[in-house]
């Protein structure tokens, strides 16, 4: 079996801390960040610019994201089967619970948002799709966690970062919601995230019962969950419903 | 100054042709589309597959592309100047015209579009943002084939793929009509790509004065153009406007 390409893996190190960040590093910053000679970082830079996956800027000289890693990212979308399939059923779900609707899968150890359907009213909203979301502090990344080892093992070994006081942050208390949610079959966050806002998510299976994406609804609070706090029972059901019909349409046993 | 590192370049003609046709392929079919032997394909794949760029299925082992992708796609919309600049013009674009509006820029001999606001009705639409428009049939590509030299020369040797039969194949009558656009300072299509359908757009320019990308319109002919089947000269204002005040945002001279 052949073994990895070096400078393949490097060239993909230089495009994740592009992405971080402000976005615009010169060649000797990323030569340090990724401990690589600066000719090594130039050559690869260089390369990468050819092939339309970095633009340089004229004035600067500092490099930034190319715009073929567009192309290539919507070309993955429009062959991820998850999102293909779900598609009707995510729009669905947006009308009946009047919410917005994300579907997710892991990457790199957080969500990555492969679908949006925006909340139905007339009010301003951004796409996330592409974004990446904390997997501790989001219902879809609580159902990923409870049922993919590979995402639960990365963040196993990771801080997890606070970003209201509301957000799990101790493992501990991390692992036995997850083991709530592995036993009740959906997740919900409330205020973990956002101040003021909730989700509630439930995991898609593919075929032969693996979970393979998460489903889910996120909004204001007082819209999310009931009197006590508590995420609405319907909402609950709408959620689990929806993600059972992708599940099915994925080829998942019926159950 | 360091060459081109050649597996970088083999990784990202792999990257590209699985963005193209039906986006599933196996090694073998890798190999010989790209003149590879089999085993250098299958090293790059699984590096490829390591970083999160490709992904294999598990029933057919064949690839496809991967999450990663995606991610790195969207934070090159975050860090993209054009874009972040025309988003509020192109939103006023979309509500003075009532018609959708797409900014394009120019990548490997098409039009990406890198931003898109959709014809503000209830209609159903879908996400044209990372799509690759055909810049012989559609208004953003005339502009950018009469301003930029770049796309124009890999244009006038490329074939010109006919959508309908108003399509401008020709590419002497194409010559002519670039000739005008120059000229006139913006342009227009009528059924050239989709029957029924009509777009205009006009030139951005970034600082310096060169034409960085194109902002224009789109929607059904009755609505574009006037009674005598021309762009109607009300909604060709707005389009110009909007490219103006684009371009001043950018640093273009005002003029």
């Amino acid at each position: 079996m052949p073994g990895p390409v070096q400078s393949i893996e490097r060239a993909a190190a230089i495009l994740r801390l592009l992405a971080r960040g402000s976005g615009r590093l010169g060649v000797g910053e990323i030569a340090s960040a990724l401990d690589l000679a600066k000719g090594t970082a130039h050559g690869i830079l260089r390369t990468l610019q050819r092939v339309g996956f970095v633009e340089q800027d004229r004035a600067t000289g500092k490099y930034q994201l190319g715009a073929a890693l567009l192309h290539l990212g919507t070309s993955y979308l429009d062959v991820n089967e998850l999102r293909s399939r779900a598609i009707n059923w995510a729009d669905a779900l947006a009308a009946r619970s009047g919410e917005a609707v994300h579907i997710g899968t892991p990457l790199e150890g957080k969500v990555l948002v492969v679908h949006h359907v925006f909340r139905p009213d007339d009010t301003l909203q951004t796409l996330d799709v592409g974004a990446l979301l904390p997997p501790h502090a989001s219902a879809l990344g609580k159902v990923l966690l409870a049922f993919d080892n590979g995402l639960a093992l990365t963040v196993q070994r990771a801080e997890l970062p606070a970003f209201t006081h509301r957000t799990i942050t101790d493992p501990k208390v991390l692992a036995r919601t997850l083991a709530g949610v592995r036993e009740a079959g959906w997740a919900h966050e409330t205020e973990e995230a956002v101040p003021g806002d909730a989700s509630i998510a439930a995991p898609i299976r593919g075929f032969g019962g693996l979970v393979v994406g998460a489903i889910g609804i996120s909004g204001a609070m007082e819209r999310i969950c009931d009197g006590r706090g508590q995420p609405d029972p319907t909402l609950v059901t709408y959620v689990r419903d929806a993600a059972r019909a992708v599940s099915r349409d994925l080829g998942a046993a019926r159950w």
